[in-house]
C-alpha cells in the first residue's frame, strides 16, 4: 500500500453517498480499488505527489463518475459539480484560473486505465487557451513561439479527442508549411509561423468536426472530459479488456500544464534512472528541447542524448538527476520517466520500473541494495531466473571470426553453433541424441516450440524482432537470429542456399543471437563470464537459502572431472549425478565395453575379462571426481542405458568390430539385433541390466570403492553414493542391495580399508513412487529422475512428443511443456506421495531430483514444497536454480 | 473340523502332562494340530473310522512321541508304556493279541507325515508273525500260500525298514524261485514254494542285517515301530520339508492287519469313485486278486479293471460300491481309495481327493450337486478357474490329420498350430506381432516361462510327463508334447530335423497335447464343445455373481459381429470393448486408410475424403455388432493405435501403395519414415491422434451414431457407449468430449433423430489415474485398460520383456508375471486410486477392465474388491472369467 504524506485526509463527496467517489484530489488517499478506479497512470501520479516528487497539482475524475455508455445528455449533474470541485482546488492551489485573463490556468487532460498501455488513449495539453488568455501570456512570457505552439497543438487534439479529426489533416497543414519556408522540423518555425498555423488550424477544425473550435476555456475542458471518458467505449479501447467484454473504464486525469516547449531551458524527454543495457548507476535517455511530451514518442523531431545536457546546462542536469535520486528513493527501483524541464525546473508526468536486460537487472538490484534502496532478499526476489541464462550465454570470439554470410535480426542474444534442422521434430530427435542443433526455418509457429526449446539456436528468413521465432526464442534465453533474408530456405529438399553456399542437414552453421550475424563452419565460443554482481547475488541468495532449517540443496550434475570443476566454480554443493555410461565412450574403453557386450549371454569369462580391463579406467575418472569434490557428497550412479546404445549402427563399424573381436560380421549383426528393442525406453535397462549381467554392477562397486580407498589414502574426505537406476520393487532393491554390499566388502577387505559409502536408488518411474516404503528399507536416499517419471507417467516419450506436441500447444491442452517444467498434478503428486512413504520407512531418508526439472524455478518452487533435500541440475543452471530456490524459499518464509 | 462321532471322549496321557500325547487311540478326537501330530494319512483314518466307514481298527504314536535324533537308548520309558497301552486297546479291540497263539494279531506299521507323498516312507506289513504263529495261521485258515506269503513279506519290509535292507536283495531271490519253476508272477507260486521264501528270506535277512531275523513278535513290533519314528532323520525324509530344515516330524499308524492275499474272495486295489476322466458317476480302478497292499503301486503284477468283479464275484463288486457311496457321502467329493477285500468284507486303507480332468471336474461337481452331495456354491468353489482352459481348448479333426511325423508324450492337451519360435524371447517378440508360434526347444527352462505363455504351444525333444516343460505347459493350461525324440533340433541354425523334413521359423507345425503326435503342415481344428455339465456350472456361478448386490459384470471384448456373436453364447453381458482399428485391415479398406494417413500434415482434403469413403464401412460393423448386443453395452473404443501400424514395411508394398495414391515411392518411404517412433508404446496414438486429426474422431462418431440410428429404425435397443483412448488430463478429455459431441449433435440433426450415448475414456496411464477426478467431469465411465497401465508403471515393454523376465523369475524377484496376474501392490493402487477419485467427481461412474488381467482369476478377486463394475476379456476367456467371479463374489460375502 502507498503511503500517505502530508495533506488532508481524503474528501468524500458528500452530496452523493456513494461506494466509489467521482473526483479525487492529488493530495487524497487512494481506496482499495485505486487501479481501477483512477487507472494505472493516474495511480502512479498520486504515488509520487504525495512522496513529494514534483509532479504538477491534478485531480482524477475517476471510472466511478459515469456508467457506460454516456448518455447523450452527458455527465450527471452531482458529477458535474464534483469536477467543478476538482478544478476548483486546482485553481485554489495553483493561483491561477481557467479562462482567466490575468493569471490563466492551462491544463492537460489525459486518460488513465488499468494496465492500459502508454500511448493508447488521447489526450488533449494547453487546454483554456483562448485569443486573449493567448494576448496575457504573450505578455508575461514575451515568447510568441511558445504561446502559439501551445494554442496549434491544442486545436489538433481537441479534434482528436473531442471529434476523432484523424491528426494527419493538421500535419499535412504543418508540412506544407515547413515545405514553403524550406524548413525541416517544427522546431525551426518561429512564433509568426505558429500564429498561422493557429489561424489555419481553426478553419481545419471546422471544416472537419462542422463546428468551431471552442475559444471558451470551460466549454473546451468540459467536452475534453466527456470525451476522455467516452474513449473506453471505442472499440480499440474495449480490445484491451481481458477477460470481460464492454467499455474499458476510464479515469481522467486533469492537471495543470508544465511546459518544455517554453524558449530558455525547458525541454522535455524520457530517461532511466539507471543503464537499461548494463545496470550502470547513471542516468540514461533523450530529450527534445522546446518540445512537448507528445514530441518524443511522435518520434518527428530528433532527440539528444542526455549526456549533452551537461554541456548545454548543467543546472538542468542537476536538476533532473535530483528527480532521479527521488524516483528511486521513492521506488526502490529503476525507472523510466517521463520527464518535462519549464526553465531548468524538472517535473515528472510518468513514471514505470525500467525495462532492462538480465545483466542490467542483476547488476541494478545489487547496487541497490549495496545502497540500501532495497534489501537483500528484494534484490534477490526482484531477478527472473529464467533471466540468467542469458547472461550465462557464451558469445562468440571477435578474434577468430570469419566473414558472416548473412545477417538478420539480433532477436535473443547468445552464440549457437549446430548442423541444420529443417523441422522441430527433427531438431528434437537429434537433440535427444545428443546433437547440437540449429533449427532453420522460413518462419516459427506454435507446432515449433517444443523443437526450438531442444535445440542450440534459431534462424529464420523472414519476420523481425517481433516474429513468433524472435519472441519465442527471447522468452525461453534462446539464441536466435531471425529475418535473415539473404537465406533461401528449401524445407522440401532440406538445403539452404546462402551466397555462394548450398547446406544441407551435415553441415554445421553459426549464429550470433547478440549481432544477428550468420557463419558458415563453426566459430570458437567463448563461455558467459559471470560478472561481479552476479556473484554477490549468488552469495546472497545462498544465504538466504541456508538460513531457513527447511533448506534445499543445490547439487550438479557431473560426469567428469571437468564437469566436476565447473559445477564447483558454479557454486555445486555436491555431486547429485555422476552418470557412468559416458565413461565408456573414449575410444579404448568402447572397444572393450562393446567386447563385454556381445559377449554370449552365457559367456560370463569374456564379459569378466573385459569388465577387468575396464575397471582401471573406471577407477581413475572416480579418483579425479572424488578429489574435486573432496568433502562433498557425489551420488554415483551404475550403468544405465540399454547396452545396444553402446554398440555401432553403420556398417564399417560392425565390420570393424567384428575384426577386434575375431567374430563373424553376421554374428555381430545378429547379436546387435537380439538387442533391439521396440520400446527402449521401457526395456532391458538400468537395474535390470545388473539383474542380468551382475557381474557389471560389481566391477563397478569395486572401482568406485577402490577409487575411495586410493583418495582416502591421500588424505582427501570421500562421500561416495552408489545409487541403482530403475528399480521398481522391493525384490530389486534387495538384491541391488546384497550385490552391492558384497562387492564393497570384498573390495574392503583386500585393501583392509573401510569406506563409508550409501546406497540409495533413483525413483523413476510411477511403481517405484508407489512403492517407495519397501524401496527405503534397503535404499538410504532416493533421488527422483524425473524426466524419466515424466515420460511413463504420462506415456509421452519425449523423442516422439514434438509430432503431436505441438498440435497440443495449438489448441491449448498443454499451459508448459511437461518436460521443462514439472507437471505438478500428476507427476508432482507422484514425487510427494514417495517421499512421504519412503520417510515413513526411513525417517532421515534424502530425497533429490536429478532430472531436468532441477534446474527450472517453478519446478524448484514445488520441490522445496514437497520438502525435497537437494536439487541436482547441470553446471550451467546452477545459478538459476541457486537464485530460484532461494526465491522459493524467501516466499515460503513467514 | 472333523465331527466325532460315538466312542469315549479322547484320553489324555495321564503319567505325563504334555500338551500333546504321544498315542492317539482310533476313536480319540483329534487335537487343533492333527495334521502335524498324526501326519495327513493318519489324520484320514481317523475321519473315516470315525465316520463309521470301514476302516480296521489302529492307534498312531504321534510326532510328540520323540525328540529329534532319537537317542541310542530308544524311546523314553513313558512313550514305551503309551505304545504298550494302544496295543492294548488294539488287541481288546480286535479280541486277539500280538504273539498270542491262539488267537494271534498281524499288525501293519506305517508312517504318517504331513503333506508327505503315498509311497515314499517305508511301512510293514503282516507284524506279529513267528513260526508258531505260521503254524496256528495254518490251522484256521488251512491256506498255507496266504500264511507264508505273509510271512515272507513281513521278512522283507522288516529288513527294510529296520536295518535298510534293498528290497532287490529278496526281489532277486524271487526271480530265481519263479525262473526254476517256469512261472511269471508270485501270484502262480504255491504254498510249498512260499514257504521255502520264507527260509531262505531268514537267511537273506541274517546276512545282511548280520542279525537274526527276529521271531518274537513283540520284538518286531517295537524295532518297526522306532525306525518308523526315525524315518524321518532320513536325507530323502528331510527332502520334503519345504520351509524348514531338519528331521521330518513322523507318526507311526499300527493297524489290525486285513488281508487281500487270501485264497477266496480277497484282493487289493485302487479305484476313484467318479471317473477320473470323463467325470462319470461310475467307479473306476484296478485290482490284484489274491495279493496285498502295496503290490498295487509295485507295478510287478498285472491289475485287472474293476468292471471284471461284476463277473467274478458280484458281491465283491457290491460291497466295493457300499464302500463307494459311503466315501463320497462322508468327504462330498470323488475319491481315489486303496482298499482290500478280504473274503468279501471290504476295507479302506487311505483315501483322497481323486485326481481328475478338467472335465471331469465340472461334471463331478455339477453331478455331486445335483445328488445334494454338496451344495452349488460348494460345486462352483471346486473348480480351478484356470482350469477351463483346457475344457475350452480347441482339438484337431480327426477326418482331416496327416500322418504324424513324430510322437511325443501328450503332455497337456489341446491342438495348436503355428510356425516354429526357437527361443522363448523370439516367441514373444512374434506372437506381440499377433503370430501364432509353437514354442520349440530341446528342453524348456524357467527363463522360457514368459515365452511359454505367449505362445499357441510348446513342443520339446527331451523330457517326459513331468519334464519342466510339461509341468508348466499343463500349469498354463497351454497345449505340450514333451520328449518328441525324434526331433534334431539345432538352436544355433534355428532349424528342426525330422523324418524327411528341415523345418525353419516360417514353418507351420501342428502339434496334439492330447495324443502327443507332431504334424508338418497345418490340420484343421475343432474348436472346443462345452459340457452341459459346464452350462450348468457357469449358470449357477452367473446366478451366485448377481446374487449381491456388490455384483460385478463380465463383457468381452468384440471387434466383428462374429466375436460378438461368440460372446454371447460364452455369457458375455455387454461389450466392453470394440476396437474399431481391426475394421480398417480388410484389403479395402487398409488401402483407403492409407492414403488418409500418407496424406501431407495440413491436407485435410485428401484426408477428409479417405475417411468419408470409410465411413460406410464402419457404420456397416457398428450395425452388425448393435444388432448382435441388442440390449446390451457396447464399448466402441475410438482408433488407438499409432497410424504407421498401419503402413506396410516391404518395399513391394510400399510401390503399390505409390503407385495407387500416385505419389512417388521415395514420397511413401519418407512419410513412413516420419512416422517412425523411438517409443512407439509412448508415441503419437490414443487421442493424440484425435487431436492432430479431428476428422478421423470425427467420422467414426458420425458412422457409429449413424449405426444406433439405423438400428433403432428397425427396433434394436441400441447402447452405444463412445471410449476415448489414452486420456492423461481434463483439457484432452474436455477436448474430446465437445469433439464428440459436436459431431453426434450433427450426424443426430441431419437424421433428425435422437440417440443416447455414453462417453468415456480408457485408464491406462499412471497419469490418468491420478487426475481421474477431473477426467470423471466430462467421462461418464472409465475403463481400465490394465495391460498400458501395467507397462508404463512398471516402465516395462511387454515386447520387450522377454530379454530380462527369465533371469527376474530365475532370481526369484517376480512372482507372477505382472501382465498375466495384475500387479496389485503398484498398478493395483493406480486402479483403486482412480476409482475412488473418479466416483468422487461422479458417483454413478462405470469402472471396467479391458485389459488382459479381466480373464485372470487373481486378478479378478482384486477387481471385485476394488469395486470394479465390470471386466471384459476376449470371449474364449468368458467362461473362466465367470466362474472366478462368482468364486470372488462366494469368498467375499459373509
Amino acid at each position: 500500500m502507498m503511503a500517505r504524506r502530508g495533506g488532508r485526509p481524503a474528501t468524500i463527496v458528500d452530496s452523493a453517498p456513494i461506494a466509489s467517489p467521482a473526483m479525487l484530489w492529488c493530495e487524497d488517499a487512494l481506496p482499495a480499488d485505486a487501479a481501477h478506479l483512477v487507472g494505472t497512470k493516474a495511480q502512479g501520479l498520486f504515488a509520487m505527489y504525495q512522496a513529494g516528487l514534483p509532479v504538477p497539482p491534478f485531480f482524477v475524475v475517476t471510472t466511478a463518475a459515469a456508467e457506460h455508455p454516456i448518455p447523450s445528455r452527458g455527465l450527471e449533474p452531482e458529477v458535474q459539480v464534483e469536477i467543478r470541485r476538482g478544478l476548483q482546488r486546482l485553481e485554489e492551489h495553483t493561483g491561477r484560473s481557467l479562462g482567466d485573463e490575468r493569471n490563466p490556468l492551462l491544463l492537460a487532460v489525459r486518460c488513465s486505465a488499468e494496465d492500459a498501455p502508454a500511448g493508447l488513449l488521447p489526450s488533449v495539453q494547453n487546454l483554456g487557451m483562448s485569443p486573449r488568455v493567448a494576448q496575457r501570456l504573450l505578455a508575461r512570457t514575451a515568447d510568441d513561439r511558445f504561446v502559439f505552439d501551445c494554442y496549434r497543438r491544442l486545436i489538433a487534439q481537441h479534434g482528436r479527442l473531442v471529434h476523432d479529426i484523424d491528426p494527419i489533416h493538421f500535419e499535412r497543414d504543418l508540412k506544407a508549411e515547413l515545405d514553403n519556408r524550406g524548413l525541416t522540423t517544427e522546431t525551426d518555425l518561429d512564433g509568426w509561423a505558429m500564429r498561422e498555423l493557429v489561424r489555419r488550424w481553426q478553419g481545419i477544425y471546422s471544416i472537419r468536426a462542422a463546428v468551431e473550435f471552442p475559444n471558451e476555456p470551460l466549454v473546451q475542458f468540459s467536452q475534453a472530459v466527456l470525451a476522455a471518458l467516452k474513449a473506453g467505449e471505442q472499440p480499440r479501447a474495449m480490445a484491451l479488456r481481458h477477460n470481460a467484454a464492454g467499455p474499458l473504464p476510464v479515469a481522467v486525469i486533469v492537471q495543470a500544464m508544465v511546459f518544455g516547449n517554453r524558449a530558455t531551458d525547458s525541454l522535455t524527454g524520457v530517461a532511466c534512472t539507471r543503464d537499461p543495457n548494463t545496470g550502470e548507476d547513471a542516468l540514461r535517455g533523450e530529450f527534445i528541447p522546446v518540445a512537448q511530451g507528445a514530441d518524443v514518442a511522435a518520434g518527428r523531431l530528433p532527440p539528444a542524448p542526455i549526456t549533452e545536457l551537461a554541456k548545454r546546462s548543467p543546472a538542468s542536469l542537476q536538476s533532473l538527476q535530483d528527480l532521479r535520486h527521488g524516483l528511486e528513493k521513492h521506488f526502490g527501483d529503476a525507472q523510466e520517466v517521463q520527464f518535462t524541464l519549464e526553465q531548468g525546473q524538472a517535473w515528472v508526468l510518468h513514471s514505470r520500473p525500467a525495462g532492462r536486460s538480465a545483466e542490467a537487472a542483476v547488476r541494478i538490484a545489487v547496487e541497490m541494495a549495496e545502497a540500501r534502496l532495497i534489501s537483500r532478499d528484494q534484490a534477490i526476489q526482484r531477478i527472473d531466473p529464467h533471466s540468467l541464462e542469458t547472461i550465462l550465454h557464451a558469445r562468440f570470439d571477435t578474434r577468430d571470426r570469419p566473414e558472416a554470410v548473412a545477417r538478420g535480426y539480433a532477436a535473443s542474444p547468445g552464440a549457437a553453433v549446430g548442423t541444420l534442422a529443417f523441422t522441430a521434430a527433427d531438431a528434437m530427435q537429434r537433440t535427444s541424441r545428443g546433437q547440437s542443433v540449429i533449427l532453420v526455418r522460413r518462419e516459427t509457429d506454435a507446432t515449433d516450440v517444443i523443437g526450438m526449446q531442444q535445440c542450440e539456436g534459431i534462424l529464420t528468413s523472414t519476420g523481425g524482432m517481433t516474429s513468433h521465432a524472435a519472441v519465442v526464442a527471447r522468452g525461453m534465453g534462446r539464441c536466435c537470429v531471425a529475418g535473415a533474408g539473404d537465406l533461401e530456405i528449401d524445407e522440401q529438399r532440406r538445403i539452404v542456399k546462402v551466397g555462394r553456399y548450398e547446406l544441407g542437414e551435415e553441415d554445421i552453421v553459426s549464429i550470433d543471437g547478440t549481432t544477428g550475424e550468420v557463419y558458415v563452419g563453426e566459430v570458437r565460443r567463448i563461455e558467459a563470464e559471470t560478472t561481479p554482481w552476479l556473484i554477490t547475488l549468488l552469495q546472497w541468495a545462498d544465504e538466504a537459502r541456508r538460513s531457513s532449517k527447511h533448506s534445499i540443496g543445490v547439487y550438479a550434475n557431473a560426469d567428469t572431472p571437468d564437469d566436476a570443476r565447473l559445477a564447483l566454480r558454479l557454486g555445486a554443493e555436491g555431486v547429485g549425478l555422476c552418470r557412468t555410461e559416458h565413461m565408456f565412450f573414449a575410444p579404448r574403453r568402447i572397444m572393450l565395453m562393446r567386447k563385454m557386450i556381445l559377449a554370449g549371454r552365457d559367456d560370463t569369462a569374456t564379459r569378466q575379462a573385459a569388465l577387468e580391463a575396464l575397471l582401471p579406467y573406471q577407477r581413475q575418472d572416480f579418483v579425479a571426481i572424488f578429489r574435486e569434490m573432496a568433502g562433498k557428497s557425489v551420488v554415483i550412479r551404475l550403468l544405465d542405458p540399454p547396452l545396444h546404445e553402446f554398440l555401432p549402427h553403420g556398417q564399417e563399424d560392425q565390420k570393424e568390430i567384428a575384426r577386434e573381436l575375431g567374430m563373424t560380421q553376421r554374428e555381430v549383426r545378429r547379436r546387435i539385433e537380439q538387442l533391439h528393442e521396440v520400446n527402449p525406453m521401457l526395456g532391458h535397462r538400468g537395474c535390470r541390466i545388473a539383474v542380468s549381467f551382475p557381474e557389471i554392477l560389481q566391477m563397478q562397486v569395486r572401482a568406485i570403492v577402490a577409487a575411495a580407498i586410493d583418495c582416502i589414502g591421500k588424505g582427501y574426505d570421500v562421500r561416495p553414493k552408489i545409487m541403482v537406476p530403475l528399480t521398481i520393487s522391493r525384490e530389486e532393491m534387495r538384491l541391488m542391495h546384497d550385490l552391492v554390499q558384497h562387492a564393497a566388502e570384498q573390495a574392503m577387505r583386500a585393501a583392509g580399508v573401510m569406506v563409508e559409502y550409501q546406497l540409495g536408488t533413483m525413483i523413476e518411474t510411477p511403481r517405484a513412487a508407489l512403492v517407495a516404503g519397501s524401496l527405503a528399507e534397503y535404499a538410504q536416499f532416493f533421488s527422483f529422475g524425473t524426466n524419466d517419471l515424466t515420460q511413463t507417467a504420462m506415456a509421452i516419450s519425449r523423442d516422439d512428443a514434438a509430432t503431436f506436441m505441438g498440435s497440443y500447444q495449438e489448441m491449448g491442452l498443454v499451459g508448459v511443456d511437461p518436460f521443462r517444467s514439472v507437471d505438478q498434478e500428476g507427476v508432482g503428486e507422484l514425487i510427494r506421495m514417495a517421499i512421504e512413504r519412503g520417510r515413513a520407512a526411513r525417517s532421515d531418508l534424502e530425497c533429490g531430483v536429478c532430472g531436468e526439472h532441477a534446474g527450472d524455478p517453478d519446478s524448484i518452487a514445488f520441490f522445496l514444497k514437497a520438502k525435497v533435500s537437494y536439487i541436482s541440475c547441470s553446471p550451467m543452471r546452477l545459478p538459476i536454480a541457486r537464485l530460484a530456490a532461494a526465491q522459493a524459499m524467501l516466499l515460503r518464509a513467514p
